[in-house]
This record gives structure tokens, C-alpha cells and sequence, in this order.
């Protein structure tokens, strides 16, 4: 509170000190609050009206040629130059984790950021560091508001998305010997970058080694660095998880990615020693590329810090700029009012996905868990970015083809290191996605009794 | 010009779709030049009236405890809330390359961007690629104006800063063969982060081997792939140079940071297998870190753009829709002002520093050379960004701590892979810093002649 306080001081001073120059332009006693309130409307009434609803145009748009209205971006499954024509044949996409059913609150939120020209030019803070400690410091509160970390004594570093830091992390925590390179491990079903990440940047220092299980019975591990990847909540499952490997020589990534209120119930604050999140499964800025990492140990910071400066000399400042703007929106007032409408979109779309599947023999979703959640204070169930869905007769080894035929397209198990009877569908999308989805599963369930062709196909 | 008149039609098709919604504040004529004008203004403004001129307040800057001032954030060898104390015995650090004598420039400039709260949420631009294709096409644009680069038939990828671009390009060009690592060579002084950077990431697939000098005269280089980087100008120097490895086997990646005319004479657009470019050193954004890469082979194309995806899944939209608006008013009228006016400032500090040097037995500086600019239409001089200042007497074996006394300090030569009787001293900071700098080296010229103390230490 006290910085959000201190916060609305600087911007008051920053009103004297304009209204005591020459520049009366500037001084019409609603200077601050006009424009910025302004601007944002105005971009806001752009995409509405132009796009029916069903897309959005962007200042970045790309202009076509001979095209001279601003250029629609459809939701998928629309077309048309605003984004009015439906095609019910199309096919949905459901592959990729973006979060735009936060968008409509972002729209109406005051979020907009002005960046001037000469806005941070250089390569470094005043402090001579790459990070904004000001978003340090907002960061810090983001996590004692919601309760989901301990930030106290920790150590704070930026990434381009979590996912630079997912290899930063094991850079950090490998230990350097060409004799014998650390090895990698998670437990599938597991986000996929673990895997391709560390076998990508082929170092002579680590090497990705399949499946935590294959590892957990040998009891000698201490002549082998095992770090082992752990998302909490997972992906795609979005089950509450714990590392498996615990000896004197391992060592632990905690991606917690989805451990905020809208996808998960929060049992206690995380207290690992090397934590990691995104703004882009938070606010759903997945574009901005913005993460951080939460650390105890100073020596693995360093080495993490110095990963980021060899590697893309810290993070975007205009990027930092936006995000500090993003949490700042988030923790007005009690700090908990997207919080609040994100898990209300997500419980509504978990209701109405298990009233779907229920109904069917064929296909399964996974569980949810219920838990006491400090958050809300109350017991309640997880609400999963993704369903991960199984197709249960025998015969449907490829589950997502059996979607494909009526116009879904999930992400493989195989790719998370399952089997292809599971398929992950990403439930994070527009609106206009998640109904197209509910429509074409609703097709897809009803078929089971409905078609005689697809009962002989698949009974 | 054409795309800069569409995108004037597009701002103008705004504001009319604006003015016909319901909306009547947004409406009053000059919205688009209004505000975002008067937004630059005050920012400017604040800076101006806050700081005294030796400093800048950020909309991100730190707000200390108890400080409800703007924080200022001062010059080097300025202090106090506004930046209005001199500290005559400070040490002016110029060892990093930031570009604020660019800084008046895009104060004055409409160059402010306003990025909405829901601006670019998702992963990817609507083409499902991670680039802006209008952001491409102002690189190609600019290059055409410039004549500094060829484009056509080109592929072009974007990368945080051409730092990590530096990295892409080494994995994209390496062989993938354990038994025999590619070799990665540059020809002494160059620029360290081409060591430290290829040594850091300690793959399987290539290693850092040194000076090309070294392996240039081996006959049969056919059994191992050798990537040479070629800075052009040079770093630290500033000199236009050619690789020297030409063999079958052998590749070259051309880091073009410094290939523009505030820098250098253009004597033909480079036309490279593969060049690297950075706004850094470009319009002075080097906080921004956003670079992009010229590629002929789309083989390496696509090697390249696996690597940004798996490292960080692009770079930040933000920084994307930043670095759009920056090349859009550098294109602006005939897309020369920027680069007059940058040039006009190099050739002054490069007369005054000559103007000095020449007068010391002791310190001398790198030789500019005379080319035909075709930017230009005439010969002129180089201007570089750093002076490469060399201490001759023989008993100045480490020239750093000579410049040290007089409260200068500058990167060492051995960081280079040079000797330690060169410094490199950038020269493209403020005016402030550059004052300071040409200061203390009026005394230090001065004291050859006049302290008896120093004649008897140097002579």
C-alpha cells in the first residue's frame, strides 16, 4: 500500500512541478487522469467497432496492400475484413496457452503505458543492474497479496519469458564438468520445453535424461548432478506436485507457472529454493515476454544473472516498464479483482466442460482436486488452463484424429511425454474460441449416441 | 514513402471511425497530434525542469523512501535530488557503449508510443510467426534509404538485441558433429562478448579457438568448420574490414552494429551470407534490445528462428511495437535528419578529441580513414564510436592506470584480445559525460608539458 501511495505522490509532484512552468497547455488540473483514461477508451473503441467483436486491430497491424482500414485480427474461426463471417467448418485450434479470456479485462482496465522516445536509452538502471528494482519491489508484493511465494530473503531475477530462464536455471545448476554432465529429468506428462530446451543448447555441462522414474529407485546418486524439472501446478494436468528426487546432489526447478488463484487452489505460500513464473500465464501477457525467478542461494543467482547478460543483456526496459503498469492495474484496491473475475471465467468453463464430458463413454477429462485455497479462503477445486482429455476405447490410439474429425485440434500426449490417447486442449483462449470448442465437443459427445455410422466405428 | 503515407491513412481512418461513435470527447480535430504531442512535451518537460539538465527522470524511476520528489537520475559526475552538483573529481566511466548524445534527438521528436493494455497478448502476430512483417518491412525500407544493406531476396529475423543473435548465428552455422566441434575465430582486438558469449554456452557443437590469425595460413582447413566473426567497423577500432578465412568450409558471420553513417563512411551496401545489425547502435535503444539478422540461406533461416523460439519465443511485441515507431520517424520526410544530425555530433567530438591528442607525446589515437560515402555523396572521414587510445611510451605497459590518475576509466585492452597499452574510451555518451571526458584529457595532455613531477614519472 504505502508504494502504491508513494506512487500517486510522484505523479501529484510531477502535476505541481508542470502547472509552475511555463507550459500552460499542460495545466488543466485533470492532466493525468484525462488522457491516459482517454487513450485507452479510444484504442478500445477502435477494436470494437471495427472488428465485431470477433478480433481486434492493433497500432502494429500489418497494413495489406491497397488495404487502407485498420486491419482486423479474427478470432479463429472468423474472417472477413471486420471479423464477421463465421466459418462453422473451420478448424480450432486449441494448441496454444494463450490466455485471452483475460483480454475484456484488460480492455477496461486503465493499463495503457505511454513510452517516450528517449525512455530509458541505455543499457543499464542507475543502479548499474538491468532490472528495475521498482518491479522488484511490486513483484514482491504481487506475491505476499496473493500468499502463492515466499519473497522474504530471496533473490529476484528477470527472464524473457520463463522460458529463458528454464535454461538459465539448469545452466545455473549444473555443475561443470565435462566428465560427467548433469542430467535432466522430469516427470510425465511434462511441458515439452523441458525436454527440447536442454537437448537444443546441447552443452557439454547437462544433457536432458527422459523420465524422473527411470532415476528415483537408484539409491547412489551422489556422484551425478540430477536436476529435476517440477511444474506445480502441472502442465498439462495442473495437479499440485512435489519434486521426487531428494538426495544431498539434487537439485530442483519449480515451475510455477499456473500457481495463481484463477487456475489453482493456494494451500500455502512456495518456499523452494529456485522458483519460477510469468507474467503470461498471470496477467496474460504472453507476448510482452516477461518472467522472473525466485531464489535462495546467491551463488546460483550470480550464475543466472550472468546467463541473462551473456545471453540477451537482461530483459527489454520497455518490457519492464509494461509489466510494472500490469501489476500495478493488478494490485489496486485489494489487489484481487482479476483474480477474482479470472477464476470466475475458469469455474464457468470447467462447469460447463464436465457437464459436456460426462455424458460421454468414450472420452474422459482429468480430475480435479479440491483444496482449502488462503487465497479465497474457502475450500476449492482446481480450474486447469488445459483439459487433458483421454480417449478411452481401446482402439483410439491417436486420440487427437478423433478430435480432428470434428474440428478440434489439441496438442499430442506424446509431446508432453504421454501416450497419444491423451490430448491437451488449451481452455485459456477468447471466448469466441472456448465456444467453438464447447459447440464442437458438444458434437463430438452427442455423436456417440446420434450417429450410427461413428456408434459402429467406435463401439 | 508509400508505406509511411498508408500508415497516415490508417492513423486518419481512426480517427473518423472514432468520430463517428458515441464517444464526443475523442473527437475535437487534432486528437492523433494532439495528445500524443502534448504527452511528449510534458515528459520532456519534466525531465528538464526536474533534473537541470544533467539528468533524467524515468516514469519508471526508483522512488525512494521518503523522497516524494520525481527521482532524478543523474549524469555521470552529477549529484543531488536535481542533479545540480558537479563532483569535479569523480571518475567518468566510459567502458559502456550507450549512445545518449542521441538522446536530444528523440526528446524532441514525436517518437512516443501509447501501449494499450490488451496490445499483442498472445504468443504470436496473426501470421503465427513471432516477427512483425510491417516491422520487416520498415528494416527493409530503412536499409534501401541507407543504402547500407542488401535486403531483396533476404530472409530477416529479429532477435533481443543483435547479442543474441550472435549466439543463434554460431549454433545455426556449426556443424552438429561431437568428434569435431566448429571453431570460432575473430582477429584480435574485437569484441569480447564473441569469446565470452561462445565459451559461455560451452556446447558440444562449437568452442571458441582465438585470433583468426592463428589458423589463417592453415592449407587444409576442409576436415573442420571455422566461423569467423567480422565486426565492420571494427570494435573497438572502427575500422571496415574483411573476413579472412575464405575456404569451402569456412563461414563468416558479419557484425554490422557499427555500419551506419553516423559512424562510418558507406562506401556499398553489405551484401554478407549473413549480417547482423542492432538498434543500439542505430537510434541509441539499446535498452529497448532489439537487433535483427540479414540472411541469404534459408537453411539458416530457419536454424536461427528454432533458436530464438527455444531460447525466448521471440522478442517482446512490446520492444517490437517500439522499435516500429522509432524507424518510423526515422524514415520520416527523406530519412536523412537523424543521421545528419548524429553525424554532425560525431565529427565535432572526433575534431576536438583530435585537436588534443595531437598536442601529447604520450597518448595517441587510432587513424580515421577517408572513404566516398555514398550516404553522404562524398568523401569523408570515419567517426567512431569509441576511441581506441594507445599510451606509447614503452614503460605505460598498462595505459588504463595512467588514464586512471586523471579520473578516467575506460575498457582495457587485453578485454579485446589486445595489449593493455590500449584503452578503449567510448565517446558517444551525453554531452555531459563527453565534456567531462575531454576535460580530463586536456589535463592529462597538459601535465606532459606542464607537471615537473609528471615529466620526471613519464619521461
Amino acid at each position: 500500500m504505502m508504494a502504491k501511495r508513494r506512487n500517486e505522490i510522484h505523479y501529484v509532484t510531477i502535476m505541481i512541478v508542470l502547472c509552475s512552468s511555463s507550459n500552460s497547455l499542460v495545466c488543466g488540473g485533470e492532466w493525468e487522469g484525462t488522457w491516459r483514461r482517454r487513450v485507452a477508451e479510444e484504442d478500445e473503441a477502435v477494436t470494437t467497432i471495427a472488428c465485431s467483436e470477433h478480433g481486434r486491430a492493433y497500432l502494429d497491424g500489418l497494413i495489406l496492400d491497397g488495404n487502407i482500414q485498420p486491419a482486423c485480427e479474427c478470432n479463429q474461426c472468423y474472417s472477413g475484413s471486420h471479423c464477421s463471417n463465421f466459418l462453422s467448418d473451420c478448424v480450432v485450434d486449441v494448441t496454444r496457452g494463450n490466455l485471452y479470456f483475460l483480454e475484456p479485462f484488460w480492455m477496461q482496465a486503465k493499463s495503457a503505458i505511454l513510452v517516450s522516445g528517449w525512455h530509458r536509452m541505455g543499457y543499464s538502471y542507475s543502479d548499474d543492474s538491468y532490472m528495475s528494482q521498482l518491479l522488484v519491489q511490486y513483484i514482491k508484493k504481487l506475491h505476499i497479496t496473493l500468499g502463492n511465494a515466499i519473497t522474504e530473503e530471496r533473490y529476484i531475477i528477470f527472464g524473457s519469458g520463463s522460458t529463458q530462464l528454464l535454461n538459465a536455471a539448469v545452466y545455473a545448476l549444473s555443475t561443470n564438468s565435462s566428465l560427467s554432465p548433469s542430467k535432466v529429468v522430469a516427470t510425465a506428462p511434462y511441458f515439452p520445453m523441458y525436454r527440447t530446451q536442454t537437448q537444443f543448447f546441447n552443452s557439454k555441462d547437462y544433457r536432458f535424461e527422459g523420465d524422473t522414474s527411470s532415476w528415483k529407485n537408484i539409491s547412489d546418486r551422489s556422484s551425478t548432478r540430477f536436476i529435476e524439472f517440477v511444474a506445480s501446478p502441472t502442465n498439462p494436468e495442473g495437479k499440485l506436485t512435489d519434486g521426487v528426487l531428494h538426495g544431498p546432489n539434487d537439485k530442483t526447478i519449480y515451475d510455477h507457472a499456473y500457481y495463481w488463484p484463477h487456475f489453482t487452489p493456494i494451500p500455502s505460500p512456495a518456499n523452494e529454493d529456485l522458483m519460477l513464473f510469468t507474467i503470461s500465464k498471470l496477467t496474460g501477457h504472453a507476448g510482452s515476454r516477461f518472467g522472473w525467478a525466485i531464489i535462495k542461494d546467491e551463488a546460483i543467482y550470480k550464475k543466472m544473472l550472468t546467463y541473462i547478460e551473456l545471453n540477451t543483456v537482461g530483459v527489454s526496459r520497455d518490457t519492464q516498464l509494461r509489466a510494472l503498469k500490469l501489476l500495478n492495474v493488478l494490485l489496486e484496491g485489494d489487489g484481487r479483482e482479476m483474480f477474482q473475475i479470472a477464476y470466475a471465467i475458469m469455474k464457468n468453463r470447467w462447469t460447463r466442460l464436465e457437464q459436456i464430458m460426462s455424458k460421454s463413454k468414450h472420452f474422459s477429462l482429468q480430475e480435479l482436486y479440491p483444496h482449502y485455497c488462503t487465497f479465497f479462503q474457502r475450500v476449492r477445486v482446481s480450474t486447469p488452463a488445459h483439459a487433458w482429455l483421454k480417449c478411452e476405447r481401446q482402439q483410439d490410439m491417436n486420440c487427437n484424429e478423433i478430435l480432428k474429425t470434428v474440428g478440434i485440434n489439441g496438442h499430442e500426449g506424446s509431446v508432453f511425454g504421454a501416450d497419444n490417447r491423451h490430448v491437451r486442449l488449451s481452455i485459456t483462449g477468447s471466448q469466441d474460441e472456448f465456444e467453438i470448442l464447447i459447440n464442437k465437443l458438444t458434437n463430438l459427445v452427442a455423436k456417440e449416441y446420434m450417429d450410427p455410422n461413428l456408434i459402429n466405428l467406435h463401439n
